[in-house]
């Protein structure tokens, strides 16, 4: 099947815009994607969108795929929302990437919005509760956090990793968020700060979650027969994956890996011919520091119960051999639900192509995005090859 | 690119289940899907689900679509939820195509669920209300009827066609939905009962609108290279097409027209490579009776203003020229919002395959989906052919 390329990538800042509406957050990042191209396509000649979005915040409830393009001028474009809880970006990611390959579009605009911060605490809370699984989780009065929570109570008992560990997380995260204009919470914190902060559902406090943002992403997918009209640039999709797993964290085999990513993972490291070690960086998904502990050794960065000597080396560093979330990741850069997943290509697109300032790698060729939904329940893996030397 | 095939496709009754949830209503569809299946693939070989929902009533908000496939055992599978308001089913099987199309999966289940009586009258006026558009619509108090009342007040204002035809599509389709077992509203009506029924917004009544109803579809598409080991039936998917268009009324240039079908249809057709006087019959989207006219026009059936002389004729009888709705359509079969266009599909599959008992055309081998979300947000249209002779 032909290949697909991705040649465009953008997004809004991620932060509190409670002001701000989801149809003028995903327009800016639209215009963001469109001018990071060499030759931008016309409106005309993107033949399919894919919206990410949770959208249960009361806004377009419905149809807010349409309503995003029809905002930004793409008419009758084929258009539809994925939702997949956290992963909804992730996943439009993929369905851009199969449209494309299907050989029924050429260029496929992906991208995601999320508004949250306009609402009280508690009804964000709820919002979030419904990312997890509904009569044995949020029914019974169980927090997202709260179920991640228990996801790092078992960790913790199980391996050798301690709270601090968790907290480094923080600690690396803010560091390179702190160089990312588009972060949320653009500040470095100190270990000290990372440890002492107040809990919000034991053993997780404040510094191990992220923020509820609002923000959108964008990125245009083409194929491989009109890439050169678009771009000089030649970012291949190299592999993708996507799984699901039991929503509910209870029902699983393991509380202390996604099986969902396992699985995701290994198609994605398949279809793309390489491995783990091949890769020059990765975003994955840190809503909670426990999240990315996981994900290492999900990802086959290091064996079970390992990911902590990762983080103790500084092998995940910026200047370590995975560096790992540069752009800030969801804990400083945030986590505007559906734009996440997107985001996270914008990250992989700047650091192909040589524009992530102050965050620049040198000269990485293949990065890896790891978005998950709700606390496991899907996962949605891509792999980015730069085809031409730098 | 390789053809893509409909192995098998099943759905729950459509109706007023309020004790049934979403789970079970799902796994009912499905295993009537996988039984409609010469030789049903294995759980494990069904390499990806995309899942439409509306699903905004109150149940699994986030992840559903990982919340039915765990629930039938499809451990692992990749699977997102599809949002386009009414045309989240058609948009699901539009996805299953493509996923199939692009060569990253070989057997893919599409399919859609909704469960909509289970709440006040009030809600679930609210709950249509949220596939119209929000700021200019909703908010200002238009209900769902309403605005498609204001496009039937448009089209009867501009054409020949009166109250009494929109009241004929009731006839049409009850009369087709009284032979099918799985229709919500299963009896037949007089064009006396459907003229007199009370106004719900003028100048619609009763028998011009679909009910609420709850219910689940899903469907079996495989690629050519694996079509043999599952099916002797040979139903390809000769054209697929989706398109989007302003989300509001107000905002488009025509009352009586919707621009997303007619630019789906062209897609579809010229993808079949047929035209509308090649089909054997079709099922469209006639959540309120106008619907059904306007389709018409749209899809090519008849000139503009002229579906009405279609309805007097009988041309869209089960004996006509070009039947419409055998299902019983929206109106009667039924309309659980994210099983409906999966459902369309259904009665496709049965009619091209032989099985639709009393319905059953004489030999039909082309037949079309056409399912609209919202007022005309967003349509897609799939158009399948029976290869083998009968």
């Amino acid at each position: 099947m032909r290949d697909v390329y991705l040649v465009g990538a953008g997004q809004t800042p991620f932060g509190s815009f409670p002001e701000r509406s989801y149809r003028d957050l995903f327009a800016e990042a639209y215009q963001n994607a469109r001018e990071s191209v060499d030759s931008p396509p016309d409106p005309e000649e993107i033949d399919e969108a894919v919206v990410g979005s949770l959208g249960v915040g009361g806004r377009q409830l419905g149809l807010s795929g349409p309503a995003v393009t029809e905002h930004v001028g793409l008419h009758n474009v084929t258009c539809s929302r994925i939702e997949n809880a956290c992963a909804a970006g992730g996943f439009a990611v993929r369905q851009a990437i199969q449209a494309v390959k299907s050989g029924m579009a050429d260029v496929v605009l992906a991208g995601g919005y999320e508004v949250m911060t306009d609402m009280s605490s508690d009804a964000t809370k709820y919002w979030l509760g419904v990312s997890g699984e509904t009569e044995w989780e949020r029914l019974t009065g169980t927090t997202f956090a709260g179920v991640y929570a228990q996801m790092a109570s078992a960790y913790l008992d199980q391996y050798e990793a301690t709270t601090e560990d968790l907290s480094r997380v923080a600690v690396k995260n803010h560091g390179n968020g702190a160089k990312n204009p588009k972060a949320h919470l653009g500040f470095s914190c100190s270990l000290e700060d990372a440890v002492n902060a107040p809990d919000v559902a034991a053993p997780l406090n404040l510094y191990h979650c992220c923020p509820t943002s609002d923000g959108a992403a964008a990125a245009l997918f083409v194929s491989e027969d009109v890439v050169d009209q678009y771009s000089d640039e030649r970012i291949r999709v190299a592999g993708s994956g996507g799984a699901s797993d039991h929503v509910g964290l209870a029902e699983r085999d393991s509380y202390t890996s996604l099986s969902a990513t396992k699985a995701a993972a290994e198609s994605a490291y398949e279809g793309a011919a390489v491995g783990p070690d091949d890769l020059d960086f990765a975003e994955v998904h840190d809503c909670f520091a426990i999240a990315e502990l996981v994900a290492y050794e999900d990802l086959g960065f290091c064996e079970e119960g390992q990911a902590h000597t990762l983080l103790r080396e500084g092998r995940t560093d910026p200047d370590g051999d995975l560096p790992v979330n540069t752009s800030g990741g969801l804990k400083s850069k945030g986590h505007p639900i559906g734009a996440t997943g997107t985001g996270q290509v914008v990250e992989v697109f700047d650091q192909l192509t040589g524009n992530a300032g102050e965050r620049q790698l040198d000269d990485p060729t293949l990065g890896l995005t790891h978005n998950v939904g709700g606390s496991g329940g899907a996962t949605a893996i891509h792999i980015f090859e730069q085809e031409v030397a730098r």
